[in-house]
C-alpha cells in the first residue's frame, strides 16, 4: 500500500505458528505496515510455499535473515526464532536504532546466568541483555512502554504468571506453597514434525512432561521473586493435552488468611486487573475454558476458594499462540508506540 | 453507542451456533449497529447466559420474538431458527417494510410444493415466497442487491454449487453424472444435545447419513435445473466427520468433451469466478483443505481432471458456520445495501 | 451355549457406557456366562438398538428389572445404574443370596452421612452398607474375596488412591498437602446427552469443574484417612479433556523425609505393588500416557522427586471405563470367585 | 514358554503401526509363537523403546532383519516394511521353506509392469511373484489356503473391494461408473513424522489427496477387471479425516437393472458374504460407523439404493489398521494353516 504514516514492521521467522500469527495480526493491524518477512529456509519464495492458504493474501516475499538489511527497512522487528538466535540478531538490530520485540527465551532473564544454565548456551550481550523489559503488559506496562528490547514469554508463563500475580503482589500466599499444574495443546510444540506430536499418537492421549524441569519454571520464579521480595520456588507441571490450541494453568496455593472467602479473592483480582484490558475475571462459580480464549488475546481468570484446605485454586485460560505468543507481542507494540492496548488484536473468537 | 448512520439491524433466534456467528460478525461490521437479539427461551437474560465467554461484550438483553417490536427497531432482520418458524414471521416483518434474511430452509424454495415434500409442512405464504431471492451471492448477486427477501442457503447447498455451477452454467457435463460427496463437522448439526454428536460418539467416527434423502438434495437440484435448461437430479451423500468446523464436498461428474485437462478447467473456473472475492481457485495441484477456510468467508475450490476416466473432479471447502451460513447471509447484506461485499467478513483465519 | 459350569451373571443398566463394557468383557470372560440384561428403557429390545454395532453379537434381549426374577438366574449381579438406585435393589438381591458388585457411589461409603451429605440422598439400608467393601482391589484384595457386596471406585477415585496409597501407607507425605489435579475424558460424563459433551464445545476446549466440590473427593479422603489413621483432607481438582477415554492424575504431596529420591519412590512402590498384577509403575523418567492404558485394565504409574520444592509428584494413568469401571467390577468378581485376578481382562491395547 | 505345537512365527518391521498390530494380535493368538522381532534401526533394544506400554509384556529383543537365521527359526513370517522392501527378503524366506505374508504392496500385482509403472522401481523376482495370492480372503480364501506368499491388501484396497465385489461378481452394476469417494484416520499415513500429519495441522482438517493418482488404484482395477472378464477402470479419491483409526470407503455405481431396490441388494450380499465371518451386512436404514470397527477385524456394509437416480450405494467401513492391514494377514495365515478363519482376531472392540 505505502501508507507512508503506518509504521514499517518485520518478522524473522515467519514460517513457524508464532511467525504465522503475527504475519495474520500485522496484516490487519491499522496502524503498521509488514515490509518484512525472514526465513532462511524458504528464502525467494512465497509464504504459502509452507501454508497454501495464505496465496494472494500475503504478498511479500520470504527473504534472507541480513540484520543491516532489516534495520535499514523496519522500524520495529519481530524476531520468532527458535532458543538461542534472537541473541544474534538483537544487538544488531538496536545499534541500528529499531525496536525489538523477541518471543524466544533470550531475553526473558534477568541473570543470563539463569538462562545458561536451563538453556545450555553460553551467553555474550549482557549488556543488551540487560536493558530487556520482561514482555508482560499485565506487570509491566509502563517498563514497556520505554523499553527498545522486550523478551515477550510464552504460554505457560504467561497463563500461569497472570493467575500468580495478585497473590504474590498481595502477600495473600504462602510463597512455597504455589503449584502450577499447566495443560497446553499440541501447537505449542511447534510446527517442526515430531512423532509425539502426530495425531494418530497425540489424539484421545493426555500426559505429564519435563515434570520437576521444564524450563519455564525459572522464569516465573524469577518474577515470582521479584513481587515476594525474596527468591520463590515453584512447582511446574506441564501436560500435553489433545487439542490443537490452549493453555489452562490450574494454580494452587495456600492462604495466608483463613478467612479469605472466594469473593474477596475475586474482588482482589478484579481490582487489580482493572486497567488490564485483556484480563477477564469470570464470576464464582464460572470456570474458564480454553475455547473461550481461542482466536483472541484475552486471558479468562477462574478463582475458587476451599475453605476446608485453605487453598486457593486459581485457573487461567489463554490462546497459547495468541495472548501465550504473537499477540502479547502485538500488545507490547501497541504499549511501546503509545497506542493503546487492544489496537488491532482480536477481542472475540469464533466459538464454537 | 448510537452511530446514527448505521443501519440498525436484529437477530431472532440468537442462541444457536448460527445466531452466535452472526452476534460475533456483526459486532464488528463497520456499517451496522446489533440493537436486537431475540430467542424466546432466554428472554430477559444476557447471551452470556448460554456463552460465558461473551459476558461483557454482549450488552443487548435478550428479548422475545415480536415481530411488530422488532420491525420498529430494525431495518434488517436476519432469522435463525430452525426450519419452518421463519415463514411465520417474515411476512409480518416484509409488510412492516424490514428486509429479512433467512437463514433456515423457508424461503430457499422457488416451488413450496418441493418444500412441502421435503420439509412436511403446508405453506400458506406463496405470495412472499415468490419474491425470496436465493442467497448465493456468487450465482444471484444482482437479484440479491434488489430483493427484500433473502432465502440463504447452508453449507452443503453452498459448497456443492459453488463446485458445480460453472460445469452446469458452460455446459461442460453430463448432468445426470453428478455426485457429491459430502463432509462435515458436528456443528452442522446444531447445539442441542443429541447422543450421536457427543464427543464421546462422535470422536474416531465416520459415517455417511440421510444417503439418497437429504434434505438438501432439492435445493441443490432446484439451481442445476435452471443453469441445464431442464430437470436434473444429482446424487448427494452426507457424512459426519469427527471435527467442529467445516464442509468439503467432492463432486465428480463426467465431462462432455474428452479433450479437457485440468488447467482448461481451472482457467475456466477463475473465469467464472474472477469478479467473486470470496472464491479461490486453488492452482494445479492443491486441493483444499477445511481448515484453510475455518473462521473465514473463503470458499477454496480445487479441480483435477482424470483423463483415465474423462472426469472432473471438483473439491470445496468452507467453513459450515460462516460462507455455510452467518457470513453468507452478512455477504448477502452487504449486496442488498449496496456496500462491498467483502465488508466486515473475515478473510484469514488463525491458522492452525 | 449352556456350559453348566459357567458362574451365571447379569448386568442391571446394560446401555450405558458402563453396562457396554461389562457386556464386551462378560461375553470374552472364560468361566461366566452372561444370562441377563436389564434396561427399563428399552425392555424387550436387543442391545444392538443402542449399539448397531452389536447386531448378532449380543443375542440375549433387554428385561424388566425385576430383582427377585434376577436373583433366581444369576449367581453375580453387576449394578450400573446411576446414584441411588443401586441402594434400592442390592438388599434384595443379596437376600436371595446373589453377590453384587456396584459401580455406583450407593455403597462406596462407610457411613452413609457423608453419602447423604454429598449426595443429598437419605438411606435406609444402613445393615446391607455396612457389609459392603470398597472394591479396590490393589488396597482390599482379601476383604473383596470374601465379600457378597462390593461398591466399586469409579475412575477419578481409582486412578487417585492407587497414586496415593503408598505414600499414606507408609507415612511417607505430609498428609494435608495432598494435592490431585485430575483430567477425564468425555466418556465419563455418560452417554445421555448433554451440551457441554458435545463434540463441537468439548473438542478443542479444557477446563476445569466442581472445583473444590466434586463428589469422589469424600471417597478419596476415607480411604486416606483409613490409612493415616486420622482424618485426611485432600485437594481434588477435575478437568474435562477433549478425548473419549482416559483418566490422568497428577498427584503432588510434600514429603516428610527431604532426603527421599526419586528412585527411592519408584522401589517403594514397585515393592507395594508388588502382588498387584495390574500395576505398572514406569522406570524413572518415564510418565504415563492415558493412551497407554486405553482397552486395557492396567493403571501406569509414573513418579518423580522435585529436590528443589521437596514434592513426590506421582502421576498414573487409566482407561476411566476399564480400570476406572467396568474392568475393575470384574477385577472384583475375579477375587470375589476365587480365580485369578487377571482372568478375562484385556492386557495389551491396540495403540494407537 | 516353548510350546512346541505352536507354530513359530516372526515379524520383519516390527516397530510401525502394521507391525506393532501383528504383535498385539500374534502374542494372543492360541496356535502361534512370536519367536523373532526385526527391526534394523533398533537393534538390541526392546520394543518398549519404540512404545513404552509394552515394558515387560514384549519380551523379544528386537533383532537385525538377516533372512537365513529368520528362515532358521520362523515357519511364517511377516513383512511389514515399507514397498520395495519384501521383494528383496521373500525370495530368500521362500527358498528356504518359509511361508511369507506381505503387508507391502510388493506381492499385490499379477503384472508387475504395473507396480513398476505406479511403485517407480525395477523389479527382478518375477518367478516369486508369479506364486504370490492377493491376501483379500473373501475372494480368494481356497487359493489362499494353499499360497506360500500372500501380499496383503491394505486398508483402502480391502474397504472398497469388499464393498464392490458382489457388484462386479454379479454383473450388477455398468461398470465404468464405480466411483469410491474413500477416507481414512491418519495412523494409515504412518509413524514417520510428517507436517501434515501433525495434531496441530490435522485435527479439525479434511482434505483429499493423490486425486486421480493413488496408487491403490490400480490394484483395485485389478481385481475388479479379473472379476468383470475385460478391463475396468475405476474412480479412487482418498480423503485424510481427523482421527486415528477408520477406513470409510462410500462407493458409487450405476445398476444395469432399473427395477432393483435396496433390499434386493442387501439379499444379494448377504448371500454373497454367508460364509465370510467377518463381514457384517447392515440393515436397511443403518449405515456403518468407523467407530464400531475399531479393534476389530470386522468389516461393516451399508447399502442403499436411489430411485431417482438407478444408483446403489455402499459404505464400508473398517479398522484400517486391523482388517486393513494386519488382522487381515493373520486371517490369511488362518486359512494358510487350516485354522478357523477367526482364530484370535478381535470381535468386538471397545465402543465408544
Amino acid at each position: 500500500m505505502g501508507n507512508l504514516r503506518r509504521v514499517p514492521v518485520g518478522i524473522v521467522g515467519a514460517s513457524g505458528y508464532g511467525g504465522l500469527q503475527l504475519v495474520r495480526l500485522l496484516l490487519e493491524h491499522p496502524e503498521v505496515e509488514l515490509v518484512y518477512l525472514g526465513e532462511d529456509s524458504i528464502v525467494g519464495k512465497s509464504l504459502a510455499t509452507a501454508y497454501p492458504h495464505l496465496a494472494n493474501v500475503v504478498k511479500l516475499p520470504i527473504e534472507a535473515i541480513e540484520p543491516e538489511i532489516i534495520a535499514s527497512r523496519c522500524q520495529v522487528v519481530f524476531l520468532s526464532l527458535s532458543n538461542g538466535h534472537a541473541c544474534q540478531i538483537a544487538p544488531i538490530l538496536l545499534e541500528q536504532g529499531c525496536q525489538v520485540i523477541d518471543l524466544s527465551a533470550d531475553y526473558r532473564f534477568r541473570n543470563l546466568a539463569t538462562y545458561t544454565s536451563w538453556y545450555g548456551k553460553e551467553r555474550s550481550d549482557h549488556d543488551t541483555a540487560a536493558t530487556a523489559v520482561y514482555g508482560l503488559p499485565e506487570l509491566y506496562r509502563d517498563r514497556i512502554a520505554d523499553a527498545q528490547l522486550v523478551g515477550c514469554p510464552g504460554a505457560y508463563p504467561t497463563a500461569s504468571l497472570i493467575a500468580l500475580l495478585p497473590l504474590f503482589k498481595q502477600g495473600l500466599i504462602v510463597p512455597e506453597t504455589a503449584i502450577i499444574d499447566a495443560k497446553s495443546g499440541t501447537s505449542s510444540g511447534g510446527r517442526e514434525p515430531k512423532t509425539h506430536l502426530l495425531l494418530a499418537e497425540a489424539d484421545n492421549s493426555l500426559a505429564a512432561y519435563s515434570v520437576t524441569r521444564h524450563r519455564h519454571t525459572p522464569e516465573i520464579e524469577q518474577i515470582c521473586s521479584e513481587l515476594a521480595g525474596h527468591e520463590v520456588t515453584v512447582q511446574f507441571t506441564p501436560h500435553l493435552v489433545p487439542m490443537v490450541r490452549g493453555t489452562l494453568a490450574t494454580v494452587y496455593a495456600t492462604l495466608r488468611d483463613p478467612g479469605l472467602v472466594g469473593d474477596d479473592i475475586i474482588t482482589i483480582y478484579t481490582a487489580f486487573y482493572r486497567n488490564s484490558p485483556w484480563i477477564k475475571v469470570c464470576d464464582s462459580g464460572i470456570y474458564p475454558n480454553t475455547k473461550w480464549a481461542s482466536g483472541t488475546n484475552i486471558c479468562y481468570i477462574g478463582i475458587e476458594v476451599d475453605p476446608r484446605t485453605r487453598r486457593v485454586i486459581v485457573m487461567s485460560a489463554i490462546d497459547n499462540l495468541i495472548k501465550g505468543q504473537a499477540g502479547q507481542a502485538i500488545q507490547c507494540l501497541n504499549l511501546m508506540m503509545g497506542w493503546d492496548e487492544t489496537l488491532g488484536l482480536p477481542k472475540v473468537g469464533f466459538y464454537p
